[in-house]
């Protein structure tokens, strides 16, 4: 536990109507491990003058091949331990959690809370239209994920809520992730490993694929590359940590809960539960820049 | 919980001196998830008369990217778990836990134990020696692991607690156990990918190959023919669930606690912590069979 987790210790949790909201708070970033990081990265982009608060429950990635129930109950104790830190927002940066946990959150916490997965299908509808209309040829979503988000039918789901008109043809791709972790993220194996995960969607006539893990944003320019020699043309790749930060943008100019542009640049800080030399040393290739000090915490029990 | 844990749901643990051995009594193995069923495959092919509970920790899969600290608390619940269920002796049918809480089991546990990193580093000598006196020349032993095991050191030391004439050249091959998982067993992926991690081990001179992971035994065929084509000669892989079998056998033999092989053929249980349909569908790769039914169990905290 550090400094800061023992100040609050005394505190109660925020309930409904408690939560105040204050703008210069920091914005609540989880994921189950390293991956969210493309969150954030996202999202200093757009929002650099933001703090940043970042959990990834290291003790108990992945959080892809648990059941529902577990992983309400992990998002549940991620949540809360950024509550107790004072956060302004919620960002799931989990593919994961935000296909079968969001809801929950939602209803239990009283503060903003914006997933990965609308955000990611109001780019892939947006970005299927505009393909559509340029061809003149109606063309489907593709979707690579996880085994648990592809299953979860959440990015179906999502886009059925915003149209009708595309169908959403998922891949599950469990190589990814350990390619990306490996630091494999170009030649032999991964364009393989992709050919063979692409090859359904592309011949299924996808006009748009979704990264539907946080994960996969650093084999972007191996799956766009793979991608355009199959279909024998380019395919729009929807990156959902990019459409997520713009998400959080639209919200928090909605919220006024936004900072002040003219203040200082944000500051990040990084909290984990296992393990927080290796997930410095890995978070580089996930920010695209030095990571800051990296702190454990003690999830509480729950 | 089922029955046969309500039924002992108001006994304590067995301390020293307690541990009532019973021959008709099962024998308890547990790994982080599927990989150690790699292990049960080989017992019951060497001990088919055997009773065998299995204990799959797949709510805190995979062990071998947390702490050691973690690993011993995690591997400690799994022991309660099967000591309730009066099993007479515990395989740890999992690399990391093997290399990291073996010891803190042992002194805790007043019964037999045995891991799955002596005996693959016994069978290891055993081959490289084989080997060396086959073409007069001394050799290395190369050992594929996940990157907890390599880092561990466990298989370097156990090879030199028995001889000092080999040097033991480690390589973290993280792929490898995703491509079991996914079922790519052969092909172009698996293939490029272990010919990357054997690359160096064959530059080093390694005699003799250990699969120093419980799940790497499914790709056994691949790994041998691509360090032959490395090689240019054929190298002896050392599968550590073979000869944990063997290492089981003999001390079953010893503590004179075998079930008289003219009983009824073995029965074998399977108890997870999470998912036990997915556990039950991926089982049967691992066990070479149909998997009987799977138990979910909750594992006490602490």
């Amino acid at each position: 536990m550090d400094g800061l987790v023992a100040s609050v210790s005394g505190s109660t949790l925020p309930h409904r109507g408690q939560h105040a909201v204050s703008s210069s708070a920091p914005l609540g970033v989880f994921d189950s491990g390293l991956g969210g990081l493309t969150v954030v990265r996202a999202l200093r982009e757009a929002l650099a003058f933001e703090n940043i608060v970042y959990l990834g429950d290291t003790a108990r990635v992945p959080y892809g091949t648990r059941s529902a129930e577990t992983v309400i109950r992990y998002a549940r104790g991620c949540a809360r331990v950024l509550i107790e830190r004072s956060v302004k927002a919620l960002v799931v940066a989990c593919n994961t959690v935000s296909a079968v946990a969001l809801d929950v959150l939602r209803a239990e916490f009283d503060l903003p809370i914006v997933g990965v997965v609308e955000p990611g299908a109001f780019a892939a509808v947006a970005a299927a239209e505009a393909a559509g209309l340029a061809c003149g040829v109606m063309s489907n979503v593709g979707v690579l994920g996880t085994p648990g988000t592809i299953a979860s039918l959440s990015y179906p789901r999502a886009v059925a809520r915003l149209t009708t008109r595309f169908e959403v043809i998922g891949r599950a791709a469990p190589l990814l992730v350990p390619l990306v972790e490996e630091g494999w993220l170009d030649g032999d194996v991964p364009t393989l490993a992709v050919r063979r995960y692409l090859e359904p969607l592309i011949q299924a006539n996808v006009g748009v694929i979704v990264l539907g893990c946080t994960h996969y944003p650093l084999l972007k320019s191996t799956i766009a590359r793979v991608a355009a020699e199959l279909a024998g043309r380019d395919v729009p790749i929807v990156d959902s940590a990019v459409a997520t930060a713009q998400e959080v943008v639209r919200m928090m100019a909605d919220g006024r809960i936004a900072r002040n542009p003219a203040d200082a640049v944000g500051e990040l800080r990084l909290l984990v539960t296992d393990l927080p030399e290796s997930f410095h040393a890995s978070a580089r290739r996930f920010l695209g820049q030095q990571a800051p000090a990296v702190t454990a915490i003690d999830l509480p029990p729950g």
